[in-house]
């Protein structure tokens, strides 16, 4: 099962989808547990069966689930990781979160921690934290359609952490999930995300990121 | 023509040898012009004809070229490009360099103007300046029998300047240059240089970069 923290967002919700798509049981995390539930029966729909789908507060999921996924804007970090800090523990812990700006196109913006995810580490201590489906767009996740061909670029400190979170990705259809290094990489993957946005805004495109001769 | 500022280092060679094989004339400059001229010298061997390869000092190097391809090394920079900047005025002006960090494994180094590509343009800034051939390997340029399956990332702030830029770059066998957007993005492509190099790091691969869906 895997707790998605903050999931019912554009990016939540896509990744939920296709995360239930491939058979993996995922549980919505919301701030209030009623939107959680509505949007994993949303999702649920989407999906058509196969695995489970549920929604909670987002206080339920460390102990529900087996790893959990980060997609809360940065802004909404701190409140929300927080108070979760002893119950997380030593899980798995994948960031999706990108610190972005849109005025006068997109770019990313400094973190003070480094990363997105190195925010999420702080705010964590104990989790062993990573990247993942920081580049997946949220429209092409959610467009039922939309043929992925891309890969989610991994990376964290532990080991076993990057392990699990490229098996996740892999699962996906059209994803590959490819370990990239250590967690001081974060801001970069990160800030591809803006560059990515930017191609698609360049050319018309649907665009995503392989890594070639691999 | 093409002129190489700073093209007896192992990048320089590479793309003077990638571009000579591709028909593409070039000049390749250093301090020293008799250093420039082996080079060359290597350099035509390599390619076997087809295209004019030359060496010259660098200071040369404006007048006889069409567009520059700078491969100094960061911390040369100032030294090399500042005198030239009058010669330069508004010409096209390639950047391919990365200020990285090997300590303890790779990893993109703050640049005060906000990426080495801008430094460049604060140096020349008359130039039109683009990035281009950040990510792609030393070693895999000058490998004759290294076949490339990877996008040049270009980016910058002059369209016609992105153009020939990206016209250049696919010129080039199994390259494809990709245009991404503004100037601004420019550290975000040289960073990932760090995490090209990291994925090859961990998976003992000659890894490259693809813009999918375009």
């Amino acid at each position: 099962m895997i707790g998605i923290i903050g999931g019912t967002g554009p990016q939540g919700r896509g990744l939920a989808y296709r995360l239930a798509r491939a058979g993996v049981d995922v549980l919505i995390g919301s701030r209030d547990p009623e939107r959680g539930i509505a949007a994993a029966e949303e999702v649920a729909l989407l999906a058509g069966g196969g695995a489970t789908v549920q929604g909670a507060g987002n206080a339920e999921l460390p102990a529900r689930a087996d790893m959990l996924l980060v997609t809360v804007p940065y802004e909404g970090l701190e409140a929300t990781l927080g108070p979760l800090a002893d119950e997380v523990g030593d899980m798995v812990v994948m960031s999706a979160v990108n610190k972005l700006s849109f005025a006068g196109g997109p770019q990313a913006l400094p973190v003070e921690a480094g990363s997105s995810a190195e925010e999420v580490a702080r705010l964590l201590p104990a989790a062993r934290v990573t990247t993942a489906f920081n580049n997946v767009s949220a429209t092409h996740l959610r467009n039922t359609e939309h043929v992925f061909d891309e890969d989610v670029l991994v990376c964290g400190d532990d080991d076993e952490a990057v392990k699990r979170t490229v098996e996740l990705a892999s699962q996906v259809e059209g994803l590959r999930g490819v370990a990239c290094g250590p967690l001081r990489l974060a801001f970069t993957i990160e800030a591809m995300t803006a560059v990515v946005i930017s191609v698609n805004a360049t050319h018309g495109v649907t665009a995503g990121l392989r890594i070639t001769g691999l």
